[in-house]
């Protein structure tokens, strides 16, 4: 219910068409359709800028393919489902001729309506290549929401000379994501050669005290650095979000 | 040295002007002043975006002042110090007449400079009162880095209620600032209420198992929203940094 | 042994029938069956409101059946297991023919006699599809010691409005169970919504800095709103113990 | 904004004394008040079945004085402030004549109009000494919401008689708070004993490897009795608050 | 009450000399005496081999002086408080000739009434001179109970030599306890050149990553040699009372 | 090398026998053989009181295998192999006839020659079932060393009376052994009915909050009871060590 | 690009056979090739003193597979590859006919062309024999590299003799790596016995309270003696790659 | 006692001027002395290659004072106290005229005899003004025990360029030691660009979701640069010692 259902409901109890009571009711009506054991969020594209997304970890490989297929059957959005295993994609993939799968990034994405142009386009910055999942991750994501994506990839601090020869593509992004795992420490080191928004994924690559990814996230957290904002570990989709709402400004 | 000087040199290279091992040196050569026990990161505002901060934590009283002294007198850049203790104003208060200090925000500002006007404005939104010293650090570098900002305080999300009545001034934003201490699940709300950038900035403000911020910290990074990006544990300068940035865009 | 026995022990004594020997001794014997390797604490359901429950995790697949084996057919009481994989089910369907297996919530539920009518209905609410199991076996539970149960399931906090589509549902209950993972904010909101007690479950829902469930056990308990009490990560069964408990005042 | 607000406002509507354009900006605004600085939740009482209470910790002794003073001269609703220094008190205690100091639970209280009676009582049992403040904030906040107190001391489990000893006060309860700091085990034992609910409060109470109360929270959450909720490290005020909601019933 | 008291009651019974009503009041009555705030376990000592201690830490002043002022006034029992600030001491010391205090353990002791002999002494390893006054608070807690105790200070592995010239010593002891902090190796050590029970106490000397005396703590509850039991981290006063029931036997 | 031989030793240098380069040589020497890639402990009986004992967990099946048969086939000492699985057995249960594999407790055991009669018995109490393999791990290796052991199972706090009726057999042992799982409460219980030295063992049994034995642990170092050693999270096997070394006292 | 090809380059532009904007894009070209996926850093044994390895944990076997051909074909540098599962080795050793696979160390070696002797050797001590593979990737490394090895195995602190009886080669190494999970004592106790710099690396062996390593790593942290430099937990490779750099001074 | 002692108390014996019972004694005896409450590792020089040095944290003003008197009177050696507040050195400094305090690094010096020259000179690089302290600590220990000492202050890798700019002079150590706080990346980056042994010393600079060094202690860790030895948080002392060992090689 978005304003002008509003203004044509109390123009309605005014003109006596409408009951009192009944517009209670109806004022608890909020933008969503319930559809039994779930509640399809239909308004979260026009309330937040992108659409619902199907995060596939911690779910059966059935209760999975039921999201998805409802979503390709009943609406027209594009689709995106992320941490999915080649089970899920293989119980889905037979629904709709266009449905892609990022075995790298284990995403199924469709896209089936364009969507809106960016100004700019995100780039993706890995330090190892172990760190591949999780910036392919972030790819898919942004690309479906509309953010076009370049990618520079195992650039870490070890060895820094290998990034500083790309100042000149990391100066041309609008948005960066930093994607790094071990000592987390490359986002503080790109956040100091940009004047660009920076978002931080550490991931959870590494042994021993990386401690699945904790010794990256606190790294990122304390970046000496100014500008970067931090998402959860192996969080590609988060980033790139956050990367695209920036994006689209 | 910019792309500009690098030309320069070449030419005075090719000229004859200037004898190749002349030239290595000054190309090892790069954009800062080092003046004994600090390197001043004179560029660091065309590199990233906005000017060095001076953060007094951890620094003593002589230190911090004699830091914003020099760069009182030395530089014509604006200034910004945070973590500033009381001692440390009184330190510098007289340097320079305009000098002003945010006892909540523990912030020294001086405006010297006109920056660049910025397209829209940064909306900081708090749990609690406990957390304004937060918010007001973040306001204060906002506003010096060129951003306007605007408040909404003390809508933690145990009544929801009072932020959903600051929906349609959370929707103005371009970019949120939100800050909450204890669970710190604020910046989940209010990211599924709007379509932009939210920076999620969690504080110590709690006890027990709060653990010094560490619950706000782990409720914000697991946020169930997306588009949030999270700073460290009452770091509002970083946040409003980020902030910036991306208000600029 | 109960007062009532201890009187008639007492007088017994006096009336010279029972050597004060023999009543020292007896008076060591408290009300349970020592059953070789196992306690069977007969008198769980008078001293503490429900009857013993069988937790099949961490025993073996003979253990756990032959525990549930032994009360099946050595008790008239009504039987709950938890936690109870499929192997275990198998292992005791033929045993009774009303046994009932919840695959969702993994519980093995046998209801014999009836239960003490209890006067209103708990409700369960849940932030997400990956937190039905942990409700199913909350649900299962309930129901089992008397208390009626209702739902409300996929109401997370990042798109508040399905939640409070849902206030006069959240106000008829006695008792609410709010179940969620991630940032685990969801208890909360709730406990804003309702003056009834709140009994709120953290789930290992999430990955990365959600730490198996620490993060919303974190976020629980620094619950900015008074009325919520905490069980551990994943325990559907205490939540439903506790909230019973509550709805047969 | 109650219901029967609501009600009156679509009447007025419906009878053209109010326009639907002034209807919606009134629809925005929800039961509470904004004072500039803070929210004034002044329908929490009719929404969470207890009023807005003063958490002094983390704020300023003015601030604190600052929002005691308001809600003293501005409503006339019972008033509790908690975790108040003497500083705050002092502050305040000309204000009313009938404002108390609970110095060992660190709290201020002032009951002005009378509470619904309550059903039962709540006990307050706590295993030693230390535990006293704790126990205190419980008490206070409990008797200031209408719950009458009952109170069993220094009862640790390593002297078990002790408690039970007590067994006829422990199943008097209508509900039952047990303060426990160290090992946190005396809510095990006490949930065995009695068929109410237990709300368990961890306290830092205890050195070296308690590490500030996380050994007993640990220990409360893993109680392996049914029936116990658990509260943050230290919350009298929160046990209480659930208690109370609890003992309404 | 012990045995032959309650076969006095139930003789008294059978002689109708007591009412059975009486009776279950008694029997409801466990050896110790309700002194209103504190529970004095005046049979601990008989129980469990030795008396009940005061721990002044987390109590105030006045509060750690009326239970000595009690227990000396009260009882003819040896008296021992642990964790006594100077304050304490000043406090108590006027009430009785022979209070001693032992200002680097931070402990008062009075000894009024012989205690049994026990078979063999306790020898205290201490790693650093910064682990003596935990050091200090075992043995006189050991003395106090009635077990010789020596000292063998400085014995860090770091210089292992130092502890290997000590062997005979190490060995004529029937217990040892072993104090050490930062890296907590000593006990390690120690039991491998002993065939006796050997107490390790962690202690929180150290800085950084021994974290208050974690490092210490897991270092010990991981000795690869085996007969080690660890008491709490700077736990002088538990490790005496363990090596004193050992050195009974 | 012992005492005699070094009187040996010296005597022979003393008479001519031995060149004093030879001595020193020999001084080196301390007893032990090296076996290349093991160094046989042989002495460690007489120095510690009890054999060394082969650890399986982080050895391959092969490298188990080889130790137990080079200690079967090269010293005659009775063995012990703790945390052998069944594939462990496989292979050496061929290599003496009176090898006994406990496959709850994951032990080898072999007993050749006669130990020295213990002077009393040690007392394992278990919390519940599932603490079942770290107590037969502990018997085992007990009764292994020369202590006779006795059990009580299934006593944990939640129904403490079922403890209590065993309070004579708890008083009987010379040294208990308390093993627990979830919050760990059992031995401050135990500690605080006994005069006897008690071994606390925290168990991994339990899910969520008790962070694979962490919550157990804790609570067992915070014990409230004094006489409390704790070992190792499983550590059945260090907490016989421990207590056989009392029992030879 | 080394100091010779600057020359070069500078001269080539001074005489005019090289374009000032073509030398500006050289010269943000360093010393690596970008081979697509992979940035091979083709310099870094000049800059570092040791070649790239390959660390294949985390890598699938295709990729690990890929980067280790690419090496084999396209470079003539000697090759290392850790953590290296039996399938990698599977997929490669066909490439070379002198590829080597230590199983115990999961390492695959190829020594193509000599390397600078070393001035010593590099002394690897283990603790136990489950420190082994993280041994042997140490001693696979080092030797790589240069550095010769020898090795003392099992010499933990338990049995201190053990270790005592090796002084002489103790002292004679250059560097020392100590190997050692449980605890992590050892390096305290060699540090003490040697004045060469030791190399602590904590190893994942133990369980319980080990935490996976964090037991030893926080031990070896916080060791009593100086002269202790500490790697990850199981990093053998990042040990010898100190050692060697140390021992090659 | 060393060798030459060694070989004159056995040749004594084989001469009979020394008694065999006699030279056992003395064999226990080895080279330290016992001085009470200290035992002085005098030989340690020898044995390390550095002397004892005061840790004064943790001691008592004039429990230090006293250590550093007897030093200064009863021995020749250099001296050097760590963590030496200011009122440690006001308590000695009347003592030897040449004692020197730095303020910054809290140590006590003074140098008595010449120390052996080492062969290169060790590179003290810090991330921020905030880590100078350690870093102070770090020079004068090296200073002190021989090892000439250069500094780079303030290069954090937010600006890399700042610390690029020092290539040379970071290759023409034969050490280096890096001081860095918050993310703690910095040694990464160094040991990215030269071929020599890097010490990295964690400091507890930083806020929040630094935890006292935590994250940088876990970032230097996790380094995904080789050669990089980690020290605890904060030991300045432990760096200069490993790095002078490795600098007198």
């Amino acid at each position: 219910m978005n304003e002008s259902d509003l203004k044509r409901l109390l123009h309605a109890v005014r003109a006596g068409e409408l009951d009192p009571e009944e517009a209670i009711a109806r004022l608890r009506d909020l933008p969503y359709r319930d559809l039994g054991h779930t509640k399809l969020d239909t308004h979260r594209e026009l309330r937040q800028g992108y659409p619902e997304v199907v995060l596939c970890e911690g779910k059966q490989v059935a209760q999975a393919a039921e999201i998805i297929g409802f979503q390709i059957r009943e609406t027209a959005a594009n689709l995106l489902a992320t941490r999915a295993s080649p089970a899920v994609f293989e119980a889905v993939q037979g629904l709709h001729p266009e449905l892609r799968y990022n075995a790298l990034g284990r995403t199924i994405a469709l896209r089936r309506r364009p969507v809106e142009p960016a100004k700019g386009h995100i780039l993706i910055v890995t330090a190892g290549t172990s760190d591949l999942p999780v910036a392919e991750e972030a790819a898919e994501t942004a690309e479906l929401l509309g953010s076009p994506v370049e990618r520079i990839v195992d650039v870490g601090v070890a060895g820094v000379h290998r990034l500083l020869a790309h100042r000149a593509r990391l100066r041309s992004a609008r948005v960066l994501i930093v994607v790094a795992g071990m000592e987390g420490a490359l986002p503080s080191v790109v956040a100091g050669l940009v004047d660009k928004p920076v978002i931080a994924v550490p991931t959870s690559v590494g042994y021993g005290a990386s401690f699945g990814g904790l010794a990256a996230l606190l790294g990122m957290l304390n970046s000496c650095a100014g500008g970067v904002g931090v998402v959860n570990i192996d969080n590609g989709y988060g980033a790139a979000c956050l990367a695209h709402l920036i994006n689209r400004l």
